[in-house]
């Protein structure tokens, strides 16, 4: 994985999937540089970008959901804006292609780390912003989030799997769920936690994998919560 | 305090002093409005205001001090966006005059209250920006924080007591501070916590109280911190 030269194809074509021309290409070339490249790094401006991408996405939806409150309305963008989705929609621009890596971080294939390829979506808002102002930002970010927005369940809100199955079995008046870690195996830095489900009253038990408990927890109510229409 | 009829003489001192004229007054009204008074409150506003105040304040920060890192644009922000910040900002615009209140609330002096108020403002920059765009948004918080955006102590860069003292502490080798709650005192959700700050070596012992452990602590240490000059 090269470093891409200024105004390179490989720019090009990530401006032309953005449907956005940089006035300024610096900007967009400081977004796309990891601090294990250049002192001129994407930071600064992924610190703008994620607070663009919150106010772009609560002023959508307070306007597209006059009747939700505000607590569903902050449940729905933390969703929106959380590093998953942003990771979905950087690899669907490609981005990991035009990122400037150190040599470390290349090894270690830095260029598909969710957590690189999220920051520096959110470094691309936060340099549009730069270059334009926040109504250039807010059509790049809505255009990208077109596919979520449209897609919004409204009988979820955004809820994670745990919080839907507890919500389910409140309202039936069946005993919560059990969670117990099975075991986690793999190095320190890159543990896999398998985690256990048990809902004895409706003899159901999954079970879940992730990189962290919370993670395996949250496979494991999914698994519960998708076994409960069979029941 | 009785509530205030729209565009009333109270509702025009308060745009005169906002430098802001709204375009949909029942905008101004509902960020006006607490929960305890009507359905028609300003928290869905406040939501979208705090984005909006984030990304103004990260904008002018990062135009303003291009040499700062990250790390320190955040902090500066945190303390510029902090509670204790927009409460004397509400403060200076008589914002508890404005409010709209139920019963309960207006016995208990919720107009006085730190959060009420703090929230307010913030659904203010949230009215403002439904009503005119962000440029208006930005205009209206920028003029507000002047008087804090032209006195940003860098040396400090917003750090909190805490910090501060251990840092010094640190780069004089001397052991860092202890902290002991020394007494609560009051009921549940009123408590006062009394904490003592120690630091052996240079026989400085300070006290500091306050409504959660947390802030006794930052008070013992800004006693501590200042004490330092005469030591």
């Amino acid at each position: 994985m090269p470093s891409v030269a200024k105004n390179s194809p490989v720019h090009s074509s990530l401006c032309a999937a953005l449907g956005y021309q940089f006035r300024q290409p610096n900007l967009l070339q400081r977004a796309l540089t990891h601090r294990s490249y250049a002192a001129e790094h994407y930071e600064k401006l992924e610190f703008l970008g994620d607070s663009v991408l919150g106010c772009v996405i609560a002023s959508y939806l307070i306007a597209a959901y006059p009747n939700l409150a505000e607590g569903e309305l902050s449940r729905l963008r933390s969703n929106l804006v959380k590093e998953e989705t942003l990771v979905i929609l950087a690899q669907q621009l490609d981005l990991g292609r035009c990122l400037k890596l150190g040599e470390g971080e290349l090894k270690s294939a830095g260029f598909r780390r969710p957590s690189i390829l999220a920051d520096a979506l959110e470094a691309i808002f936060g340099a549009v912003f730069m270059d334009a102002g926040f109504a250039a930002a807010e059509q790049i970010v809505l255009k990208l989030y077109v596919p979520y927005l449209a897609n919004i369940d409204l009988k979820t809100l955004g809820k994670d799997a745990k919080t839907l199955l507890q919500e389910f079995l409140q309202s039936k008046y069946i005993a919560l769920p059990t969670y117990t870690v099975l075991a986690t195996e793999g190095l320190a830095h890159e543990q896999v936690f398998q985690v256990e489900c048990a809902i004895p009253a409706l003899k159901i038990i999954t079970r879940g994998r992730g990189a962290s408990r919370r993670h395996a927890e949250q496979q494991a109510a999914l698994a519960a919560y998708q076994s409960l229409g069979k029941k």
